[in-house]
């Protein structure tokens, strides 16, 4: 995957030359910050290999590429405030490096700012990247909404959990690739097979996302192996097994929090077995890959640049499972 | 002013029947239960009365006009945490009756929805409309953060202050009647007379705000008299009085907070009197005000449609100075 490099290194050449404003300080230096964290530039990569696929260059699709990673490290500024968090790629988060009021401000700005830049596109290019935007964005709200409201609740359904992360996560992706798809000028049937096509994978890598914090490999995945289970996390996974499991055993499980959790987690992960949800989520996995290849199918483009975006299916969800 | 009552209650209709989502329920019902607190609507008001006096109709303007309510609205509801506030129109503010989490994502969901609003518009509207609407939500937040940072300085100068009220209120009240002026496709070159009427009326009602926390009648001020002084805070009057005190008496009055603040009031004022500070700040009053009426003269419509406009001004300057 040398071209996933290359965009990188594209992309993070650009933002060293993006300008933002300088004053107020407090207001841009916490934006600077967040942005300049690291991570792994997906969501702005998504936007420039579309374009790169649809167009023969993804140069052009630059401010898209940096509105949607505005708008992505928008999110994690207020998510970190909500959840309360410390850190954020192993540094401070922006309100615990400054404060509250300046977490929300300058989170607010960045979502001006990510519209502000679909204006270097001309205007039949413009309107509908900025409506793909705004409903986008407001999915976003919404899942992050729902994802709130679970943790309150004991009868959440797979159908609900899975609208859940397809809002939360799944439409950005989508988004991302879209957004490639407008700025190299294609029609909206391509604009929404592309579109499908990253959902469902973004659907497909967030489910496998609940599967290997159980049973993935503690040496390749990066966080603790178990520790949805010890926070009580209500997963694609818990879900379907709580369908299943009619003793009781689960739903107690997932209602204690003990010191040494490594029984708990394993008990928990032969439930998981027994009840046929381990199958079950890895079957839905497949399922949910495929059918984001499945809408390459109807893409006119020639099968050379399709692999692109399925090399890069792969990549992503050859994680270690 | 019976147009605009007519307006408001227009207004009050639209909002009415204006669907917005319901599910999640925690994310839509502080949207409606802030956007229906009441209050002047005066700048909804404004968007309608541009369209109105440049193309005879204000009903198009309906979206623009909602879509500038509902990112006021936005700004208080985060606002209003950033302050602490507990109250809003004398109800609970939105993190207060729900929490925090909720205060921040609703406010969100607010800008982007309001974003939203004008893809309503045909798309030779819609580009200028968001493009203004960015820039002016932009310098809002600007203007939020100078009022944050002036709070902590010692050494703000009346430029400085001058930019933060026109960030922080004033460039709204100029968009507000663009956006109507867009809407009823007019040139560029009154477009930019509009706003600057708006931008200059709303500096001089915000420095007449100033004027009359001091000065004004308590019987019809809304608010108590006095308040500014109170709480120390660094008003126009309090910095162009302290450029010219000489004794220091003023700043030392800054730093106390009796609790009987009846012969501090007293004393601050006598200040702002003999310092010229009073007399000078009705002069920038007065000079705000004919310097909004002045864009006016090139704007080519007919004396009658201007004479609306300055009714307004009238009518929104002569509070009880």
């Amino acid at each position: 995957m040398d071209s996933l490099a290359q965009y990188k290194s594209d992309f993070l050449d650009f933002l060293k030359s993006y300008d933002i404003n300088e004053t107020p300080e407090q207001l841009y230096k916490p934006i600077d910050y967040i942005l300049n964290l690291g991570g792994k530039r997906m969501r702005p990569i998504l936007v420039m290999m579309s374009a790169e696929i649809f167009s023969g260059q993804h140069k052009q699709a630059m401010y898209a590429a940096l509105a949607v990673e505005m708008f992505h490290n928008f999110s994690l500024v207020h998510d970190d405030i909500m959840d309360d968090a410390p850190l954020r790629r192993g540094q401070k988060t922006v309100h615990e490096k400054w404060d509250l009021n300046t977490g929300i401000l300058s989170g607010d700005a960045m979502l001006i700012l990510a519209y502000q830049l679909f204006e270097h596109y001309p205007d039949e290019q413009f309107k509908p990247l900025a409506k793909l935007f705004s409903k986008t964005a407001i999915e976003v709200c919404e899942g992050q909404q729902y994802d709130i409201d679970f943790e309150q609740r004991d009868d959440v359904s797979i159908e609900e959990y899975l609208k859940m992360i397809e809002f939360k996560t799944a439409v950005l992706v989508g988004a991302a690739l879209q957004m490639g798809a407008i700025v190299a000028n294609q029609n909206k049937h391509t604009q929404d097979l592309i579109y499908d096509f990253g959902k469902n994978l973004g659907i497909a890598f967030q489910i496998q996302d609940d599967y290997l914090d159980a049973f993935g490999d503690p040496e390749k995945f990066g966080k603790q192996v178990g520790g949805d289970i010890i926070e009580n996390k209500k997963t694609y996974l818990y879900l379907k097994a709580l369908e299943n499991d009619s003793s009781g055993q689960l739903e107690h499980l997932f209602s204690i929090s003990p010191k040494n959790p490594n029984s708990k987690i394993e008990t928990v992960k032969s439930l998981y077995n027994s009840t046929g949800a381990t199958e079950f989520v890895k079957k839905e996995i497949k399922n949910y890959t495929q059918k984001a290849y499945k809408s390459l199918d109807d893409i006119g483009i020639p099968q050379q640049q399709k692999e692109i975006l399925i090399e890069f299916g792969d990549f992503l969800m050859n994680r270690s499972v």
